[in-house]
């Protein structure tokens, strides 16, 4: 039930098919890759040629998460280049429908994500169109920070509206997940988690322990 | 007096340190790193955390290109990451003058980048805050384009206007940069060579070969 | 109580004036006419002269659909054009309940339009000066899309929003709106048809038969 | 209980020094400085140099508020300046959690502005990074307009989310503030008022009365 | 050698393929359609729809006028729609040499149209894909306005820098084009004239006439 | 011929009303306002109340000197609040010439402004419609910082330019301008200064004593 996706932002950038090896061995679920465009977020980070790149490593999900202003833009860009998912920010367009039904046409899952001050509302008519929920658990655009509290009760009340309507859909956690967070957001409702520098990437020990404690935490939950 | 420098997005994005151990060893004069925001070009590429990885690797000079808008917002995240050389476009910034002081005083060297359809007047009044020039032989943005001829007596005119100013400054070029090009773009007064898929990236042929052969063109310039 | 107005962007651009003439004498209650940037939405439609030369060819009312950044920049501009009604979307200005004043001292009506993921909380504090609602049933900018099925609730919960603040604010529906929409939207709240190629532009049928048989489908609901 | 800040905007501009020494012996709490950058709102009041200026006049609170597009390049520029206080709008950043977090760790409290038509569902998740909101109950830009009446609502709204979650979250309001809308304001629960000219800058009495019977209203409330 | 081409936007809009027929049957050599966004200029015009619409009704030359931002992006839109010629702003794209390309690749004749203060050096490397120039004698964005005097002057100095590269690429001129300017810019260089409402629209007479009259003001040149 | 206007930026901004008396009776030539928007520049400064405001005090021309996007949005507003003369960049718009039109239309001179990298190439179809034209000897946005040199060749390259094209226009140059540039800059060409912290505001001098030397200074030019 619980998925474990590296952030591959947080992996040995000089080393990444080993890297990729190594969690593919290890059994993570999918890889979560972020690209940012210095506007919506004040970062640079990866783009569609290290996604091909990827794409040629592994065959589990390349799960794409756009902090990009109007990402409508990319979405063919990013699934030509291999993305199985695609995230794009309900704040960074003004068709968020017309842009996860884009995302569905060209042939991938439609996710939305959500800074931590962005209301729950910005859902209320995109359920039918959205795979998965990427919840912000700290603010986009830098690995290293602190999780946000109020994220859990965000994470809860996100659960609760899509089982009020009937629906499936996933939630996803991303920053600062770890040991200290994963079991209370999976408490709360989350089941997909992005692995960074407190999960997945934690120093002194191998990507493969660092896969194995993160499932054990899974069954504190 | 001729330096070449690879291309880092054109590198195996997988296995960057093996490229990078393998083009130190070859002896290639410098990396170039290409920055893009998605608005100043419609792609991405690469990011700091990248740079911070390579930096890791090699002692040769990082040589950053940033493809973005308002470049002076991240002068300073660059050379903190490790660049030795930043690179904005004439276009991208209403301040390119204090720009490049700015990238000096950072402790990097100052470099303007000029897109195809740039006039050189664009530089009347910085050649005394710059310490290179790239001159784009291809629209920026993409890698795998053709070489635009005018851009020869570009070449040939900026070298002019740097000499009657008794400076000097190399010419760097960029785009489509091989056996067919290298020999004029020297002969117009090129110095800098940026290797991409036509030169050190060339499929076929080991990298150390690559760059050899690439050297090899000087000569006949 | 129910109204129709034709969508003049789906009209034959050729001969507005013979459609127009057309449609008054068949008795529509006003027209309809989407203004594009080309940033809001990506196209770009009609314009000021377009409204001006329309208003010399009826009286019925002209209700602007601005789908651009920032309008309140354009609200005189389409004033002095001519337009009785003028709506801007919910998502493209900073300042709504200013916008749609300064729509009203221009003496005009003035409509808030809201994108297919907008939520209602976008009108909490603007019914006092809002007089009427375009619930945007496909997502803004091109003709001929599918209806979007949330919306049906979306424009039942308006209307209870409306109801229980004790207001008579119409609510007006744009997108695919036809045989197979038109009942059921009107079921749920909407007075208002914007009509395009799946009602007063339909092919096969004269502009005339096409708004007597829209008119038809009124009666169902 | 009550607090009245005078905004400096409606000051004599001239004489600034003269005014804040009188309104400092008047007893104002704190001092409003308005900031615009004729994007987010069109027009321009005052900048760094004259919140520094002021600084130097007086050891009560400066209290900013930030009328521009993503503010969190401006946070630090303020608090060096000597704010105590900076307030940003919901509107105007996409990183709205980020930028209040960012206001505290600068050494400032950190305030959340939201225009008339902005819905309380902005603040859902940021109450415990927000030590006050600023109700703007005129739309920002212009000092003169007059008063929103759904301001009162949702002034009292507002204050009735704060208490549910047992927060105690100062209520400012801007904008038309004076004697015929103070009482209301407050019974509704705000308590810190911005002095316009319809309060302190009233003409044809001394700043000194103005602020005495500015004072007088809070005992009506 | 000169031609003639009408501005559509000055046109009946209510009765365009009346008045398409009529200059069709004067012997106009091109139709000129100018699209405008709000931003690069503050006005709104036509769209693709309406050139498609003309595209129907005649086989003439569609020559499209882009006053937009990063026209790029609308390249292919226009020419689907069946424009033949293609002018973006050399102001509006980082990419002009790319965006020439462009419109060649897509099966089109590209041109760069230059406003009033626009500097001839920024044409200086795209000559060669470039297939008309248009001078812009008025600033763009409204019908209306004013010959610019030192355009004549720009005109020539125009021509003399095609002439000195051997190349053969028509100027084309546009604003207030009518009797008392048209003489002046053939005698310096301009063989295409875009007819507005000093020309082809004049009132008080036929279109048939306004065009003879004014091919005959080419015989003064 | 030599004219001297202070910088009110670097005036008491507490004590205006006094430093402009002060200022008046030591015999400025004019006074000079700057506008920043956070966007063109990054920082904030002054604004219509201001200027407003010092409309007020002093008979002397008010010289503007607009730092923003798209500065034809503000001329109006700049005009009415009692500016006699506009200066705008002309890296900040496309439409520079329709906006120095703009200024004389609204009845007050037209400035161009040109940041230190900008080509004079920039100015070469707009002298007819320029009153006078600063040329940034700093890079605009900050006091205090130290004089480009290459600016004293621009300075003589315009003079060079207006001379030969049989004008008139004032050079006006702005950037640490002192005892230490004045004398050159005069030599040069220039003839208008603006006195910032090096001259009008030095420290340890009163405004009258430092009006006087700045007088001196000219007669050694």
């Amino acid at each position: 039930m619980y998925e474990i996706g590296p952030s591959l932002m947080c992996a040995d950038l000089g080393n990444l098919e080993r890297d990729v090896k190594q969690l593919d061995a290890a059994g993570v679920d999918f890889y979560h890759i972020d690209i940012m465009d210095g506007s919506f977020v004040p970062n640079f980070t990866l783009g569609p040629d290290l996604v091909r790149s990827v794409r040629n490593m592994t065959d589990r999900p390349l799960d794409m998460h756009l902090m990009v202003d109007k990402p409508e833009r990319y979405v063919s860009m990013f699934v030509n280049a291999g993305a199985d998912r695609i995230a794009v920010h309900a704040e960074s367009t003004n068709s968020l429908q017309g842009t996860l039904s884009q995302i569905r046409r060209a042939g991938a899952e439609a996710g939305v994500a959500i800074s931590p001050a962005t209301p729950l509302e910005a859902l209320d008519y995109v359920y039918d169109v959205t795979d998965y929920v990427i919840v912000m658990t700290v603010n986009p655009g830098f690995a290293g920070q602190k999780f946000i509290e109020p994220m859990y009760d965000k994470i809860e009340n996100l659960a609760g509206r899509i089982r009020s309507r009937g629906r499936d859909i996933p939630i996803e956690v991303d920053g600062n997940i770890g040991a200290g967070t994963i079991p209370e957001c999976a408490r709360r409702g989350a089941t997909r988690f992005i692995g960074g520098t407190s999960a997945i990437f934690r120093q002194g020990s191998s990507l493969a322990d660092n896969v194995r404690n993160t499932r054990l935490l899974f069954d504190q939950a």
